[in-house]
């Protein structure tokens, strides 16, 4: 195996959390046994993300541990005693995890992450499990929003050269696959996580001919199976659509079938369309148009308004970027210590976190199959699915629906126990068939792109009047 | 050292740069020496960029090898013969690189990177050395502006949980380092790069306590003289300052001089100023206030004219993952093929690249010591420092100026000698002194945040003239 993934991410923290360990540590409060939830509040660019990166997320609890020059390192910096550093040198995670699974719809204030461990373990980890499932997460959502606006034409990832930095372009890759999309052109990334890998050549290609018609029957002769011609080079429609049906005549004669020709500047619409008549007119109405440059879901909207003939998508820098809000902000906060339920007060509502261990259940109408609302309950709360439920708007508490003939999932699973891995991880392309699956069983009205129709998320009554007493007590 | 930078990232390129080769390496065409520019065309965040990355670009082609699962990965694709598989089984650079130094001030169109080599080498290399210089040199360049428009107050990095993965954290603080924050909450990536680690406690620290005064106490207690309390967990003006100053007077009793208090949610210009007069009132004015939320260059211009009252940012979120533009559109393109120039002609005047061999001088003002212009000549002009040299706008050519009493420095150093690296690479900080002392000789009007003034970049005649004559040629 690639040793790209062999790396010791431990000191992948902020120094804060390595300062409260030790203040814990010193405390004598290292033991205290602390929950904290791994959630994002409202985003502005989707009403529910695709969760990603959990398999990261916990492949890197389960190999933490402090090199020998990482604690050198630690006390070079003259911060920490030598019984703390004694401590971080035998550091092992003894945790307990419950998540989602990858390619689940989560939205706002349901954990994706329920992590339960003695405190100075859980703080070590803040920042790094934020870092993982925070990109991840992102960019599966903005394939998802891709992909649904591609409907039925395929998307390809493209974004390596423009993603930042290494780990963004392959770990951005697996994401894009479990959000939806159909392949990636980066290597590393298929090579690791069993991806379908595609491209043909680029320009340079091209221009390292005398001629385009030369650098394609070049191309053609050394893939006639697996022929794609890029035809932008110097002139679409004067030039590269003509060279590239001459090259398809060619292969056509030996009983070949070309794959078809690549976009990648200009009017995509226009060229598009041209590029469809010419490539009909000539006989090859099965030859597919491949566009790439500067797309996004709402290029393709526009697109597709358009009528543009487009099989196939290329999606680069703005997919792997999330160009449009590159940041999710997953936060990870202290729910409860030694079973005493915890809680942020905030002037500000958006910021206030649910008290106590949680669970998260998605309710199922009983003969359409489709999601009806959600559920955060204490983990120990059982839901009757024989009596109706009432569901309460979360701010607005007036507001309720009833539900009946329903029934429940917890969206919650044990995926590490007592610092043991104990769940199996789904290969990037079966959670990719999970996500396709989970994203059925929502009505549309929930999945489109311009003002979706909210989805109900209440909190139990019993988790609603903690929240309602632990405030009241606080403002006193 | 720790082992995090020990990943083999050979197979991290675009699935089609391995087709080209396989397609130059059929054609018997792997050994043309190829010439690639590494550049970035106009960039809407900002006129001029910070390069950054370059070290571990070299570092990159430095190590490449193709593993023996690497190749067997490839063989099970089924795409490429074993004549390919067991050249690539034996790959090795052996490449020229031009390169500019970290820290360096760069302006679109100017290669950051000429890459001369076999074209089957260099094709390789094309999609990771994007990915690697376009996101430092992203970063770089933002926390130049945040630096800038801070001004005398210090920039702390504090992005690892919303960057887009572990090497965009890491990467990207270090490339926030050059471009002139002080220090990183990240940890690993100071204890790569030797960079100041900063960092105090979070809301859970405050949480896990009691009550705030006592988890403030503990907090003090542990690092005397090292005290910075975050004061926004229950209420800033309330409890948060008054706590905080409580605890400052017993530390100031013992002895110690506290550091000062950090905002992290709220008005910050409004907290800050009273604050401010809290603190003083108490007899603290030397205590600092640091401030961190949702920041970036326009926020702190806001604060500065609201007169906030901030000693220190803490810039996370916006800074490392440049959320106004989070991709720099850096290109790899050919210029030079077995000696013929060579130039990507396009309808769109902005997407046309220079072509041959080239090199690129800064100006200098013999008397202020401050860049005049920039000039981009093939690599063998030499300039006369004696007589006036005349620059012509790029596209307006009737608008000329003609300098006297100048200097000439070159941008470009030979970093990799026939697959050797030849320089040494300063650190990051040393790289920071650098970047200042190059800003340093720069006009401000030229560096201001908003409409900057305009910095002259020519081509020299004989590298327009060439230009001129490729696109005539490619015309008819």
């Amino acid at each position: 195996m690639n040793n790209y993934e062999k790396r010791n991410l431990t000191m992948l923290t902020d120094f804060y959390e390595l300062t409260m360990m030790y203040g814990y540590f010193k405390e004598g409060k290292q033991n205290q046994k602390a929950v904290f939830d791994l959630f994002f509040r409202p985003f502005e660019e989707s009403s529910f993300c695709i969760v990603a990166g959990v398999k990261q997320a916990v492949e890197y609890l389960n190999n933490l541990h402090f090199d020998k020059e990482d604690i050198e390192y630690l006390r070079s910096l003259n911060v920490f005693d030598e019984d703390f550093l004694k401590y971080l040198s035998t550091f092992k995670w003894t945790g307990t995890v419950l998540a989602m699974e990858e390619g689940e719809v989560v939205f706002p204030y349901e954990p994706i992450m329920v992590i339960e461990a003695p405190i100075i373990q859980a703080q070590l980890v803040e920042a790094a499990l934020l870092n993982i499932i925070n990109f991840q997460t992102l960019i599966a959502t903005k394939a998802r929003r891709v992909c649904y606006s591609a409907s039925k034409a395929g998307v390809l990832e493209f974004g390596l050269r423009r993603a930042q930095g290494p780990d963004a372009s392959v770990y951005g890759a697996r994401a894009s696959i479990i959000g939806g999309c159909v392949a990636t052109s980066n290597v590393l990334s298929a090579q690791l996580f069993n991806l379908d890998a595609k491209g043909t050549h680029a320009h340079s290609w091209v221009m390292s001919f005398d001629s385009e018609k030369e650098a394609f029957m070049a191309y053609a002769k050394l893939f006639p199976n697996n022929c794609l011609l890029l035809v932008d080079t110097y002139d679409t429609l004067k030039s590269g659509v003509p060279n590239a049906i001459e090259v398809f005549k060619y292969l056509k004669a030996q009983g070949h079938v070309p794959i078809g020709i690549r976009l990648d500047s200009g009017d995509l619409a226009y060229l598009s369309k041209r590029a469809r008549k010419m490539l009909d007119a000539a006989g090859f109405p099965e030859a597919k148009i491949f566009a790439s440059g500067d797309i996004d879901e709402y290029v393709i909207q526009s697109l597709n308004s358009q009528g543009a003939r487009i099989d196939t998508y290329g999606v680069g820098t703005k997919l792997i970027t999330s160009s449009t809000n590159p940041s999710l902000g997953g936060v990870y906060k202290l729910a409860a210590l030694d079973g005493e339920p915890k809680m942020k007060i905030s002037d500000n509502t958006i910021k206030m976190t649910n008290p106590g261990k949680k669970t998260v259940w998605r309710i199922f109408d009983k003969h359409e199959n489709k999601a009806l609302a959600d559920l955060i309950t204490f983990d120990d709360e059982v839901i009757d699915e024989t009596k109706p439920l009432v569901i309460t708007h979360a701010v607005e508490r007036w507001k309720t629906t009833e539900l009946k003939d329903f029934y429940c999932e917890n969206l919650l699973h044990e995926t590490m126990s007592n610092g043991k891995i104990v769940k199996e991880f789904p290969t990037a392309l079966e959670s990719q068939s999970a996500c396709k699956a989970k994203l059925e069983r929502f009505w549309d009205e929930h999945k489109r792109l311009t003002n979706p129709h909210s989805y109900k998320v209440d909190l139990s009554d019993k988790l609603y009047e903690l929240k309602q007493k632990l405030l009241k007590e606080a403002k006193k």
